[in-house]
């Protein structure tokens, strides 16, 4: 399949079949999600790997028990930090002076920027902007899984609050913001296997100026 | 390349030289963010599509006069709905019985629960909701210009109400959020086209449980 094959191919999953996801193609799904761009490259959020079918029973209640959390084979957390301050920042920039093998002199310029933004911000500002970053990555996560022909569906269906506190991630700093669940199609039971995709028409999707 | 190579090519391109987009790679890149999930399917925003050079130029002071908006071969507003109302749902409702050969009474309850979902929200809320829907699909954008062997850069360096104004966006009930502009690098001008990149390590950005 092309790439674009591919897009077109996937759809929300609403039941799979349980079947757990080759390492080799997890590994290439978390690697282009820890790929994607964010704003100032600062990545301000973590992606929760669970795997483990005990912990997703776990998660279900707080999921509004949709069978995807464990007819899956992979749930996948994105969770943005709880706190964004010149700590992270800090820690950022050393990551790009050791990676690029800058001088802090270099980058003094970027930091400061980087403070005034996340200075001029409240929490809640930047929490809403960590957010967008995460979304960014999870388009990553969705179209890596059409590449390795792997089913996925997005989640906002759940009760953040809940979940973070089942998988502990306030002690984590973290905040779940979306769902990705991943693994493979149960064409017997789901019966939009084979639905038709629906999807705003071009002249209406697009504006040419 | 493959997807993953293609995704490790890419970067926040800085300078571009001003190439236009071939007109079937610009298409399959504009399919790609059309295919694109969105939360329940509702898809609220759209792409505003600029490969125009002097309409570009006239965005660029709201764009903070930075240099991808005109050295790009085509720019991509991605903007959201001003107003998410029951007759927004009701259009996209009828797209998804006309597509799907469904029946209106099949669709009853799906309906309800948008409406539902929509009328419990504050205006505010569902920008931020639409917000984050766009931020998908400009995901899918990035990674399908990665897989067209184009350049991108995600903006969101820019002031949105004076992009709207040069746009005339706000009377076509849309509020631009993020900005790709998509071309071809000038690797002789952009400082960064070599530079090793920078992500958070796999053991810090992923969290296993």
């Amino acid at each position: 399949m092309t790439f674009q094959e591919s897009l077109n191919w996937r759809y929300a999953t609403k039941r799979m079949n349980g079947t757990s996801i080759d390492a080799k193609k997890l590994n290439k799904i978390l690697e282009a999600i820890r790929m994607a761009p964010s704003s100032m490259g600062l990545q301000p959020f973590s992606v929760v790997v669970v795997e483990d079918l005990k912990t997703r029973q776990t998660m279900a209640p707080a999921c509004f028990n949709q069978p995807q959390i464990t007819e899956s084979g992979a749930v996948l957390v994105f969770s943005i930090w709880k706190q964004i301050t010149e700590k992270e920042v800090t820690t950022f920039i050393e990551n790009v002076a050791k990676t690029r093998k800058a001088t802090a002199e270099s980058l003094e310029g970027f930091k400061n920027m980087l403070h005034g933004f996340i200075g001029g911000k409240s929490q809640e500002e930047l929490q809403a902007w960590a957010a967008r970053q995460a979304y960014i990555a999870l388009g990553f996560g969705l179209a890596a899984c059409s590449s390795e022909e792997v089913d996925s569906t997005p989640m906002e269906g759940f009760n953040p609050a809940a979940l973070d506190e089942v998988l502990h991630l306030d002690a984590k700093g973290l905040k779940s913001v979306v769902i990705l669940s991943i693994g493979y199609r149960d064409a017997e039971k789901d019966h939009l296997t084979k639905a038709a995709k629906v999807r705003r028409a071009s002249h209406d999707f697009f504006v040419n100026i």
